[in-house]
């Protein structure tokens, strides 16, 4: 696998286009994407688990069980169009459908994504007038990529993209991405939406078990704030443009797929966490030696998830006692007295805890390591073979303003 | 039911102290205090479900289920006595058996609580000499009882306590009670404990049954950050001392106690919400129209959990779409298409959602109701009978400030 320039036009066969169409008030902003397969694609999707469910999304986890296919893709931040009723289940519909009239194909081939504010309905004049100008603006290259992974985002400081090669069946096969997390318009949610092109020929049965074994150790495993939007999308496209023979199997070609699709998704949600509301570093957690994959996952989470944890990274302060905790109120059965916890970053490692209590570490040492801007937090169990890995962000001042809307 | 002044010492036969025993480095901050019963009481406590618990947790909990009866309590704040290992309970052990050797009782009658910093030991000669100097000091008046609440507190900013008075099978009877909660000493955590006592007579089985049921609805739902102390610690003293013949079954003198105590520990639930860390105010979530206790107390919960939520009550900002999408992430199902929401406090009441999407409200309406110290937000699920009610407060600068212990 070879990382390359460019994101979702980096595969044979995709085009994207991304540019301002008056949703959002701020005119440098970019507020609508579409992205196109020269073909259909086989896709998979993962979606929020929230009860409340904005419409696109249940737009696309329709077109995913039912059909399979998809052609493309059209995205809009600003307004989320959630808590909107029936009317906004037929404004996602109408979104796929204008887009579809143009593109010439099936509406049920047509994704839709929105992010951005509740509870108010989609301005469809200036969507429709959007979807007429994204048309002749898509492109194959680069920028065109670039513009759509912009479009996508709300509040997030960095444009998220990537893109990779690798061989499969003698072929190459390239995978690209892009994605937003984060960010936040008030009154809204941050919102994880994720989009990874490739020119893969796989089966759509294969394409869905490597999205939802994915998820499960990358997007389910970051946290800014614990909350969960109510639009959080990740969607995978392959129209097999490769070439390569079908992907059927779970053979070394598949695993070397599954590789490059977790190196994407995990740089995507290290992406998030670091671009996280308020966030001035990003933190790693590795549980270590626990007696099960999910008992070392929930560990992980419980200590990215903890406010107490996020503000100590906040103040560099090797607060252990914390992280414990954490760990504790999991409801996983762990033996305290045996947990070791070693912080480490590009200025040091250091063991603070051994078998659950202070190893009279240098507190200055400590807070050197953890005042860089990208921290592991290391915790060995010492009573299984299992690990697990999560991320997460500091809480700062910044994350207070951001959500408070201050206006006293 | 009539509310007096007073805490754990207006019930009969109950003294107090308090004291500076040096803990504490600030001398102006009490960090011991004894309570004592001139008779053997029935118990009943309810602990942290932290898989990691502090010492005199473990001791309490044996005390409380292996015996059933405790005359004294000896409290410490400053040190949590968590993660401190096997020494860490001869610890404990070692502070109830110096109390029980001055009061000329037994060990097993004397109930431990720490509440401070994690993972280090006890000072035990100023424990000693702490518990030396209180035995003296215990007094029967309210001061006294004062002078004990106040020694529990770590930095919460005010003292906890409460008393009242009812009549039970023609004997006054009176129920005391002193807290702590949502202070925080670094490096450590938020502890609730909550001490309660009556001279009420009543049989332990009932006793334990008042407290577990009352529990559920009061300490589990109030939240400040989220994060489960390991010293969280409610007990419930009743010596019988009133000399009303002792309450055996679920009659309506044993109905109208539960409601006292249930009356003593919501008040302290608010208490601890509205003296939560950096909290300028307090909010109360009511949700009504579920389809089970059970559902409603976990929707109630969700909301006043919410980072994102507790932010928009700083900032007084109306923002439902964070309140519905804080129900729906509880995993809970309900329909969005039904909820309507309420605000009120003192300034006045305004519906904001209706049938899940906004009234078009006035917003400035709103935020006049939400400048008030006392919110309450309410959810009418409008799919069932059943109602529960949380407690939290808002998040503010001055969290992150308290807890980053900014040191850069």
């Amino acid at each position: 696998m070879k990382i390359i320039p460019g994101g979702v036009t980096a595969p044979k066969g995709f085009r994207a286009s991304g540019l301002h169409a008056g949703i959002r008030k701020n005119k440098m902003k970019k507020d609508m994407a579409l992205l196109v397969s020269d073909v259909p694609a086989n896709v998979a999707g993962a979606f929020t688990l929230n009860t409340v469910q904005a419409a696109p999304v249940l737009w696309d986890k329709k077109l995913v069980t039912e059909g399979g296919k998809c052609q493309a893709l059209i995205v809009n931040s600003g307004v989320a169009n959630t808590c909107t009723g029936e009317n906004g289940y037929h404004d996602a519909e109408a979104m796929a459908a204008h887009t579809a009239g143009l593109l010439n194909i099936d509406t049920s081939l047509v994704a839709v994504a929105s992010t951005g504010v509740i509870g108010i309905r989609l301005p469809m004049k200036t969507i429709f007038s959007g979807i007429d100008s994204l048309i002749p603006e898509l492109g194959y290259d680069i920028d065109a990529g670039s513009r759509a992974a912009e479009a996508i985002l709300t509040t997030d400081i960095y444009k998220k993209e990537i893109a990779v090669t690798l061989e499969v069946k003698g072929k190459p096969v390239t995978i690209g991405g892009m994605c937003k997390g984060s960010g936040m318009i008030n009154p809204n949610l941050g919102t994880i939406l994720s989009f990874i092109t490739t020119d893969l020929n796989i089966s759509s049965a294969l394409l869905d078990k490597v999205l939802k074994k994915d998820v499960i150790d990358t997007y389910n495993m970051v946290s800014v704030d614990g909350d969960m939007s109510t639009n959080d999308t990740v969607m995978i496209f392959a129209n097999g443009m490769a070439g390569n023979e079908e992907l059927t199997e779970e053979d070394d070609d598949f695993k070397a797929f599954a590789e490059a699709v977790r190196y994407i998704n995990t740089s995507f949600v290290k992406k998030i966490a670091s671009d996280g509301e308020g966030a001035t570093k990003m933190f790693q957690v590795d549980i270590a030696g626990m007696t099960s994959k999910d008992a070392a996952r929930k560990l992980a989470k419980a200590i990215v998830s903890s406010n107490l944890v996020k503000c100590a990274m906040y103040g560099e302060d090797a607060n252990w006692g914390r992280i414990v905790c954490a760990m504790g109120q999991s409801g996983i059965p762990f033996n305290p007295y045996k947990v070791d916890i070693i912080i480490t970053s590009v200025a040091g490692q250091l063991k603070i805890v051994e078998d659950g209590t202070t190893t009279d570490y240098d507190e200055k040492e400590a807070t050197r390591i953890l005042a860089e801007k990208q921290i592991k937090l290391i915790a060995d169990m010492n009573i299984g073979e299992y690990a697990a890995t999560a991320w997460g962000c500091d809480m700062t001042y910044d994350y207070i303003k951001i959500n408070a809307d201050y206006r006293k």
